[in-house]
């Protein structure tokens, strides 16, 4: 389980030796047309499957290994290896047979990704599965050239997915050499977001490593889809949280720049938002509105039905709670639009109420590695993200890949390709594959980048009713929707069928 | 269409400064289980397909065109570009709709593959089909830096399987998009020996390039089967051969020891062979063994039907014809059995009869890139062989992986993976995978590391009894046996079928 950043957001995170200004640039995309299909779910698998409601905090118990990897899998002069941190826990684990849940590492410190996929531990049991983290170069603790993996672009050169692809099919088939009785043991791969597009890749890339894979919440299509769809269900999040709430924020952006345009309302801004630096210039004003649009876009992508810490803590139905303090008359001042915008914001950044002023170089959860995924998106993971203000609530900006590949050039010294994606992963023509779940929330932004229709019997789409990103790998919880606990049954069943196929083939 | 030579081969090819002193490492096989399976063919294709019969030498119509690959897909880095060479003929293509049949290079010039291909000729017309010949990057003309490309490991260390899979579905991607009418083409991955590898993998990692794949002797087991296989096949072929024939030449090397212990005996054997250079020292003779040893060899890979030059110019039947040499008694004086060795090469390296004297240095035709599959052999493509003169006809000699690895080290500065290429292209796992044919003649050695047993309904064996190697990618001949004339007409109909499911899931 994971989050990602859509291009131009975060930029603030980066220390300012590494700091991507990039202009989160768009173009019009009219055309698209929103489709998602419900998978129609059969209601007995509800009654059958015994759900058992877990705190959201409680301790983890599992052992921490560390795995000689090679730096290089696709090369042979550079012949190093590191050290890839993984979390293994069997004490449900059935020897002989039993299944390994084999967490695909994404764009983070594995043990929060741990933490926060709370399905994996949910299922072990009635599964008898052994559970596997596995951390994804560069990020946590598993870096190629320890501290100094990120200085340079030489040692950057082995951050992609295909190396990440690599990296567990090469621990997985240690693990099966290794661990003794785990040989029969097959494997599926899980992951959400990032996590969930390589659990995707691995079934398409190395399917005698997993029998299968659920890929949740993953935007594999995100590279080829028109590039308003993200920010459009953002929009549509907001529209629904209440009056007036997408169009206020949609208004906002001109009452910023109206405010800002003397000295006097910069100050103003600054102290009604109780900004830690207070804004000085256009510059300042531009990152704040940056800031104000990933904050939108984070409320969307974990809209919970109950309280949860994942990128901030959060009252449940934060995105409700949101647009309780935005369901004013659209013809209010613009100050009197921004107080409320200040107080919506407020929601994200301060609900644990302990947070003496609002840092806009901060958004989310310091467990993610968000310059390790502007490098991915620099080079391999290209994907177009626009807007319109017309059917989105945010400023129009065009796609403009030429300005990106620049910025990305200026930062790590590579420019991005942007057909490769669609050519190694097979963009939309992935139906001789098999075995792969692909679970939607369609509150969740990066639906517009998911495979939302079953392609084949064997390659599933689920739609969550009321989900937000990857709802559907957190622990049960006694607010979940019925769609996700639905959704958790059906996914364990498609694990069922694999088992038992992969028995039958051996 | 192309050959592969085992480890140990073909080092005498090598320039001075790149010789691999390769002790052809072995280690005994008792335990190996010769499996092969003849698929039932449908005997009633034969008489529907209409045969034609083809001149082997038919001068053959393309266009040479040069597509700017990247050096490196698989990091971002190094963003140079190379011109890959392809050759391509439409003018039995039907645009919109009709094939594609791609060959996927191997190790060697392109053109000259693009000869010995005479299936793809053949059928082009029936077909409606455009026929492409993609070179492998590193051989013929496809040099990433040019004269440079083999003068050190950084240069080396783009030759590899996976980016020679990324160029050829980079290159199947642009000719869809920039030929007018060749969007909806479905393209055929076809290829020989490592070339047959490759079109599986093709298939396998990139299915939605290519709908399908024949993978002609292909040998994708070879990393993983017993060592010994492939040298009892050219064993088999030889005891098959003629009376006394492989137990003659398994006699010969003792007898080779025997005569060259004295300056005499090595001055009698240089003579009797008619070596261009004299044999001198003991190196001298282990060399002169090895070049004995990759002859038979040869002559078992290429034991056509029909004259041919494909390796060497050779009688048909040319196995046959050099153990009409080997037919006297195994009781005969060490001098007449190496006169009768020397009759019998002479079938391989003088059938022409032009040759002034044999050369130990040269074995086969100078259209393979020996150097790159030996960098290949030395990274990824570590395909086990062995020798112990009971089951094989040849000088004991166990594999001894470290041995192998520390000459590889020498040579080029880099070390094999020998689990590698297991866990990139999945074993013996790879039932989820669909639409390849594999053929495979019983005559030929890399059966020992094909698949020769249908796998599943979409992934097919064919066995070509009376077949050497490739024999069915090669030109309709009047001396073809009835196996190879079903096994095109059943392969076609296998492309037939892909054509139509590609066209209904359009």
């Amino acid at each position: 389980m994971g989050v990602m950043f859509p291009h131009g957001q975060s930029s603030h995170s980066l220390s300012s030796t590494m700091r991507l200004s990039c202009t989160a640039v768009f173009f019009i995309s009219i055309f698209f047309i929103f489709s998602c299909h419900a998978l129609a779910l059969k209601p007995q698998l509800l009654s059958r499957h015994r759900i058992k409601i877990s705190p959201d905090h409680r301790p983890l118990s599992y052992t921490t290994f560390y795995f000689d990897q090679q730096i290089d899998h696709l090369g042979f002069l550079e012949n190093g290896t590191f050290k890839q941190r993984y979390l293994l826990n069997d004490q449900h684990w059935h020897k002989e047979g039993g299944p390994i849940l084999f967490y695909t590492g994404n764009e983070g410190d594995i043990a929060w990704f741990c933490n926060n996929t709370g399905f994996m531990w949910d299922v072990a049991e009635e599964l008898g599965a052994m559970l596997v983290f596995a951390e994804h170069r560069y990020y946590g603790e598993s870096m190629p050239f320890g501290d100094e993996s990120y200085s340079n672009a030489k040692y950057l050169n082995y951050l992609t997915s295909e190396q990440a692809l690599a990296d567990f099919a090469v621990l997985i088939k240690a693990l099966k050499g290794n661990i003794p009785g785990a040989q029969k043991s097959p494997v599926i791969a899980i992951g959400g977001s990032y996590g969930g597009m390589l659990a995707a890749w691995l079934r398409m890339k190395y399917p005698s490593a997993v029998i299968g894979a659920l890929a949740s919440s993953a935007p594999i299509w995100q590279f080829i889809v028109p590039c308003g769809g993200f920010y459009q269900v953002v929009t549509r999040d907001f529209t629904s949280g209440g009056v007036n709430c997408s169009s206020n924020i949609r208004r906002s952006w001109k009452a910023v720049d109206g405010i800002s345009a003397t000295v006097k309302g910069l100050q103003w801004l600054s102290q009604e938002f109780g900004l830690c630096s207070p804004l000085k210039s256009l510059e300042d004003v531009y990152a704040f509105k940056a800031w104000l649009q990933e904050t939108w876009v984070n409320l969307a992508m974990v809209d919970y039905p109950y309280e949860a810490n994942f990128l901030q803590p959060l009252p449940r139905w934060p995105v409700k709670e949101v647009c309780t303090h935005l369901q004013f008359d659209t013809g209010v001042s613009d100050k009197q639009l921004l107080h409320g915008i200040s107080q919506a914001v407020r929601v994200y950044y301060n609900y644990s109420g302990d947070s003496p002023c609002l840092n806009t170089s901060q958004s989310a959860t310091g467990n993610l590695g968000i310059l390790g995924w502007f490098y991915q998106s620099c080079t391999e993971m290209v994907m177009p993200m626009c807007t319109d203000g017309i059917n989105d609530m945010f400023e129009p900006q065009p796609w403009n890949f030429q300005a990106f590949s620049d910025e990305c050039y200026g930062q790590f010294g590579v420019r991005p390709r942007k057909d490769w994606a669609e050519i190694v992963y097979g963009g939309g023509k992935i139906s001789a594959h098999s075995n792969i779940i692909f679970s939607n929330g369609d509150l969740d932004p990066w639906m517009s980048g998911g495979v939302t229709k079953s392609i084949s019997e064997s390659l599933v789409a689920i739609m969550i009713e009321g989900g937000a990103h990857h709802l559907d790998l957190r622990y049960n919880n006694e607010y979940d929707p019925e769609s996700v606990i639905r959704t958790r049954a059906l996914e364990v069943q498609y694990f069922r069928k694999w088992i038992k196929q992969a028995a039958s083939t051996l």
